[in-house]
């Protein structure tokens, strides 16, 4: 871990390196116990490294308001949603964190303990990072590595015509969360659990690595289901058709859908969900739901073309104002 | 590479990622041309992944008006220093960064022309990474990554007593480069020279290779010379003894140390050399320095004890206000 200069308010960068980070890499001999200039492992025999980063900035994409320890856990989650499509197993992350002088030790204390409980829950490590200050916003980058079987990395580019088209879980929470957050839903337990989802996404790490060597083609929806849909079909050479009535929200969802049924165009092509957009034949499919037991369900379809089609259910076409992308 | 927002003035995200940063991962192609979640490559056989990450935040770690190719490669450099401490080989790397809205496009072309650059001289590219705004200062963080082969990788715990202690290039002249770029060096070649050497330090990465095996301990100066040969005592329990009078300077720090020989304290506690500082038997380290092609000096040895010890040309012990170094 680099030490690079002392943020005043608070422990000077080598307390802070040995207070706080260093627990978090206990378990992990390739860190080096935070000591060396880098951190040194092995990638297992017949695997290959996948590796993602993620940058999240203070008022871009985070309010700032949020807990320290929600924060880092969402930083951590939404890499390892990134590996997850993949079809990756989570092997170790590094963390760039810069922080303005107003932080202290208190935040930085329950930013790790966020860390800490992500570390437990999907059996990774801090392997070694950087940690600055900064005039500027808080802000804060993961590198996260894993690894799969050599060859068997889920792509975006498998899609073939004919291929079931699923999702995982539920859309449009993430998206009701941002708008929770904001203040631009009715104050209530829905808007609450949408908050609390946007702010701690669950990645679907376990039915990543099932869908290895079952699924054509998978992403994780970051950008929302249409757009990323989208790049499906532009990396494959395809054309995908969803069925807007089969698209699955959950019941808090719904439940704000249906006192405001103008949103539901919307979630269609909102973000955050961190769900996983899988195509490929609907057994095999529906076989890796079932051994890592999170629920998905079918959507639509990869066809001929070269663009997204969202049909209602008289099976007219929906048109959309931001679909959240733009064919290149 | 995630594209997560929209600087205003200029290019959409979408178009900067095609433009600008695919040309650099052409040869690369666990980089899926940055069109999925994560790069995704393999490590070769009998070898260990080597990773680092050093992030440099404007207003920080530079001043904000370096030319913006000399700050990518001195962001490159820094990484690949540590990478070379290591002994590893350059594979590739990850980029994060974080614009404010008055970049211009014609900035970033001029950052990638200088990524290029370094990718040609040290054979190696971009991997993947996250381009965002941001509402403070250019912030841009590496991960860099490069492979050792298995068990070999170079660490600051190796040092033993009786070991001869060398320095590779000269030291100071990122020390002065930085006082050249505050306008505190009097104007002339000299302070130009430093200037270059502070905005483009020269990564030792063929001499690291080639202490492979034949180096105890190595690790890089960037906090100072005495300052990071205590944290080599530290991690291998020895102490060290430098003679000051043997410490390479260039011939232009030399020079402008010649008319203020205050400096010359402030040279071996100053950061920014970017050299390799290694514990070994002599022999085997000068052999290295002959393969690789690159100067190394010896300034002292390792001896009992559990600190750094300076003496002058009589033997005396110096001290130093700032050591650029805690105990711990």
């Amino acid at each position: 871990m680099a030490e690079t200069d002392k943020p005043s308010a608070s422990t000077g960068e080598f307390d802070r390196i040995s207070k706080y980070f260093r627990p978090l890499v206990k378990d992990a001999p390739g860190a080096l116990n935070l000591a060396d200039d880098a951190a040194v492992f092995a990638v297992p025999d017949g695997h290959e490294l996948v590796v993602t980063l993620d940058t999240l900035v203070e008022g871009v994409h985070f309010i700032g308001d949020e807990p320290a320890d929600l924060l880092a856990r969402k930083a951590l989650r939404v890499n390892l949603s990134d590996l997850a499509a993949m079809g990756a197993t989570p092997l170790g992350y590094f963390l760039s964190l810069s922080l303005p002088k107003r932080i202290e030790d208190a935040w930085i204390e329950l930013f790790c303990k966020g860390l800490t409980a992500d570390q437990g829950a999907f059996d990774w490590h801090l392997l070694g990072g950087d940690s600055t200050s900064t005039p500027g916003p808080i802000s804060l980058s993961i590198t996260a590595l894993g690894t799969v079987r050599k060859g068997q990395a889920l792509k975006r580019s498998g899609a073939q015509v004919g291929d079931a088209l699923y999702v995982s879980g539920g859309i449009g929470d993430g998206y009701l969360g941002l708008l929770a957050a904001k203040g631009q839903l009715p104050y209530g337990p829905e808007a609450d659990a949408m908050l609390a989802r946007y702010r701690c996404p669950e990645p679907r790490t376990r039915l990543g690595q099932a869908l290895v060597g079952r699924a054509h083609a998978v992403m994780d929806v970051s950008d929302g289901l249409v757009g990323d849909l989208a790049h499906i079909c532009a990396a494959s050479g395809v054309g995908a058709v969803i069925h807007a009535p089969s698209v699955p929200l959950s019941p808090d969802a719904a439940e704000l859908v249906a006192d405001q049924p103008s949103l539901y165009l919307e979630l269609l092509t909102g973000g955050d969900d961190y769900e996983l957009l899988i195509t490929g034949p609907g057994q095999a499919i529906e076989d890796a739901a079932q051994a890592s037991g999170i629920r998905v369900t079918r959507i639509g379809e990869i066809v001929q073309g070269d663009r997204v089609m969202v049909l209602d259910a008289d099976g007219e076409e929906l048109t959309f104002a931001y679909a959240g992308f733009r064919h290149s």
